[in-house]
């Protein structure tokens, strides 16, 4: 339905049929800029998208391949690679010298040091060998509100953590701005249980996951590391945070309420919100709502939109912030693809959803 | 199926087509020692019970009353009082001077102050007009594991509400010990739709509900005070909580996630798990789990257990509580019960559930 | 997001804050060739929308009215009628007569006989006075892949029923053709619970409709007699039909399963999709599945389309007919957008969402 | 808390931690005549189970061994055997030789002829080598209202699937009175995706199967012929019957809508309840509902009840009767306690749940 530029981008996408390649169809079917031109995967390779999918069907049908660097050159001028993690590291240097440019949704390149993800990623390291630590610190983290110039100019992006962006969002405002103390810093994350991605998992399975809300990873969780990089890096000082994810009776959706005290109590829940406001005010990607309203999951859901709400408690200058995105647009595909149009020149938000369907 | 004790104390239920009302019944009607023998309720009085609920018909069909203590002393020798804030009040100082034994499932006699209570549930005050500041200073607050001793004696027991049963039950051994930080403490609080009544809300509605998450009453949801003042009590210095709680599209549970730092970081989960059994070992309401074992409210539901489990960071000895119960059972009626045990001088877990349906 | 067209048709809404309203609103909102100029409500008369809904904010923010024919003409071409049952026949006559042009999403046009639907609608039409014979004859129905002439003329078109439209899309072809036999067509039918509406409803709660399927209306549901219409019409026989209506507990979606006998049983499913497939061609909202595979709702949620399938036991020539649609588009407000986009010239698909997220 | 009984019976159960098991050690934990002595599995084995299901732990902790004839023999009086099909089949000869007692939940012995049985399940049948044709001709099918008798003889009982026995139940009183049609009968069933099994399939994630219903298995599924075998057998003549399962979002139950035409249609509603009635009177198992009120899933959730409702089109002779019941528990595991029962002489409903928790 939707009206196509007569000079399209081309992009191959790897990885389709898992949760990230889906969504980033879903969306790029209807990007004006960009055409879906070449469809990489390893279990689904050798059969048809469209016989595959259809619900999701592309107008023109293609076959998936086993990815091939020089196929893919032929064919693509972006990558967007939804594979699981390790998984990139082995393709990202060929189609980088190929002159490729790449948008990388797992965590292969979300630190800039290399023996970091080795230590986080332990069990993917011992599977892939890995020696890329030029790659590790050229990648751009690919957050668009706070780092769109360098995305710009990036080859290779890597998207950001579901729950990195779900709590960076709120939170780096406040750590930019020196108005929050750097200790007891609190994230309780609940995410909806296709963040656990569509390989089948017992504990994934509606009969055992619905009807039940659980933490899960307490203190380990590797996206611990993600949000105290990057918030080191935004505050200038070393950050730690106490980071406790939930798994919640939901499809989709990550609610991310973080706890944190102010410097001066004497803020109010509207200052706060002016602060996030003096941030955000161009932002299309995110939505601060008024004081006293808090947002559902529900009202980001299918969006690439991020909605925050702030509150104070004036008894003891206790920050409470809230941030409900959309685990697999915001939180994965489609910050990814918000990163491609940085890259490729366009708006940000060219083609991406930022109304809800409710209820 | 149950075998009935041959002398069954009568116990009569008001406010019985309400979620509490329905729990407390659906346990009796299996409970050895205690027999229903009236039933109270306002909009559903002068029908059969058997009729309009056809899912939990009693042996003996009762029809519906409104309450009216002359009648109930003469059919009953406890009282459970299943109705929303302030009615209670209205009915417990004549059942009291007749003899009868009463167990409150609402907030009516959770302060110990008349003034507290109008205070917080200032809209209730506007309406229902009360003067029993001595039955509010004589209430016990019905918390079990904590109370028993006062609660066998009790001519009015207070049963606890669900988030302050959910966030007291792990935090209290910590405060009583002195072990942790008094500031600081965040509660994050997840609860089933079911905590919101039977009484039709839009927010409620499953179409509304479902597929979200989202925080409500942030800062000043009344559960707050409530928390603090037994907060208060069990340490003996002013506890302030910074208390969320969050709707959770499911029907039952509730999962509350503490965090609060420890005063020696060097102790380890493990030494906070001892804390735990230490003070909960005899009691079967109570589970503790393997540190590394978290709950799920799954676990919980339909039984009158609370299961606790424990986690410690330890980079900064910020300490990690979390409780899973059934917000109508452990968090209602079946707390209720557990205390009505106590009074009669049962077990205090006689006739309540204790093993979960899984899935 | 969506590029407007410079001269816009300009819509009134009236009952905005339901859910025919809200999706209205979300559909229109993106739509290239209308423009909502105009809303009405009565609980919520007098409040500005983007206050109301957070979630789906207009970018011209609108004060919602009590409906006034005489404000509505000034500002609009269309008016979506989406109110109760009974509330349409109060205000169509007067819109009518000020020259606009209706679509109603309520059952008050549905049938050609207002005797019909005082008989069927026998409450509402104690509660409304009705004497409009002639409005009743002249209302077109609004099922644009049967009607689609007769709807580009139309003054007033009626929306038809979700389940109506989930079972005559399937079930038509073959009574049209002949195809299969008039008696015991068995229609059963499974809707999500957003088609009992937005006012609250204990059995629509979360924690009553959730982890549970129920038939409801056996017998008497009032979607019978107007499938019962239409089916008759277009076969040119007198038919009845079993309909049995189920509570699935999801928001959105409509499945029916139709069961009927062939007259040919050497028919395979092949030749039945065939005939599907012939008159649904070029219907954009109509997708006909493969044999073998089967419509899930959620493929058809938040889009305008019908998927259906067919399979034959070629033991005894039993034809089973099934279709999935999204109660609250295909078989509400979008339909009736479809309607709209006909009656003032449009593809009929204009503006309509036709692809699905997915999961 | 149950009052065990001092000479109990002796239970081994194979196959502990699938949902058979589950809830075969759910229900004979709490069973006053049972006591369950050896777990067996095969993933499972060498480990304790008090490890493996913290929220289910038995009072005397077992260790799951790999499945041996002898040493069974040693321990238990009566083997529940909850595996995959075809792989009772490699176990229960050697333990009827034994002299145990078996209860099998998978399909191998639920068809009298082993030749239907690979017909039906081909693919298992090139799995497992089988000619235990004199067995299948012994096993009783466990329905147990209508097949006591031989069950309590029994060394081999065949615990009947979940569909059949949701259909089976409504259905065999009109059958076995000659009431019906017996061409144009339509069971249109709805089932919880516990139905599906707990091993991890795709289909069966919370993600895909969440906010959806879909039919599968139309035409072909296997209870088909299951249902056909004993409709037959009560019926006196051959019986087909148009079975089509849907998967609903909801983790337990199933409903079973089940479609004829009575050979009277003079025949009420209120007549045919009392052919349901007359024929379940004693049966503490089965709940006739009164004609107007339609089963819920959730009322027969976590019991072993079957209710049933029965409604009648009088225009045209139409039967619609309904069954709901909860797939694992009448639809599995209880049912085959309630023939284990029978076959140990206590009570068909000894130490089974017959009440359920609401909401």
């Amino acid at each position: 339905m939707v009206q196509k530029s007569s000079s399209q981008l081309k992009v191959a996408i790897i990885g389709a049929t898992g949760y990230g390649g889906l969504q980033s169809i879903r969306i790029l079917k209807d990007h004006p800029n960009f055409k879906i031109t070449y469809l990489g995967g390893d279990r689904s390779s050798g059969r048809y998208w469209n016989e595959l999918c259809p619900f999701l069907t592309l107008d023109e049908n293609l076959l998936i391949n086993e990815p091939d660097a020089k196929e893919i050159v032929k064919k693509a001028d972006f990558v967007l690679l939804c594979l699981p993690n390790g998984f990139a590291s082995q393709l990202v240097p060929e189609l980088l010298s190929n002159g490729l440019r790449v948008i990388d949704l797992s965590a292969d390149y979300r630190y800039s040091s290399l023996t970091q993800w080795k230590q986080i990623y332990s069990v993917e390291s011992t599977r892939f060998n890995r020696t890329d630590h030029d790659l590790c610190a050229e990648a751009i983290y690919g957050l668009p509100e706070w780092n769109s110039e360098l995305i710009a100019k990036a080859r290779l992006v890597s998207a950001p953590g579901c729950f990195p962006t779900a709590s960076l969002l709120p939170l780096l405002p406040f750590l930019k701005q020196g108005l929050i103390e750097l200790d007891g810093l609190v994230i309780d994350a609940k995410s909806g249980t296709s963040g656990g991605g569509r390989h089948p998992k017992e504990n994934l399975l509606l009969a055992e996951a619905s009807e039940s809300i659980a933490p899960y990873s307490v203190i380990g969780h590797r996206h611990t590391s993600e949000i105290e990089q990057i918030a080191t890096l935004v505050s200038g000082q070393q950050v730690q945070v106490q980071f406790t994810p939930h798994l919640v009776p939901m499809v989709r959706g990550i609610l991310s309420t973080v706890y944190a005290r102010l410097r001066d109590p004497g803020l109010t829940a509207e200052d706060c919100k002016t602060v996030l406001e003096a941030i955000y005010r161009d932002k299309k990607s995110v939505q601060v709502l008024p004081v006293g309203t808090y947002p559902q999951t529900k009202w980001s859901r299918y969006t690439n939109c991020s909605i925050l709400s702030v509150q104070v408690d004036k008894r003891n200058g206790q920050l409470i912030l809230m941030n409900a995105i959309d685990n697999l647009i915001k939180g994965q595909a489609g910050q990814a693809i918000q990163s491609m149009n940085i890259m490729a020149g366009f708006k940000d938000y060219l083609g991406l959803p930022l109304t809800p369907f409710y209820p």
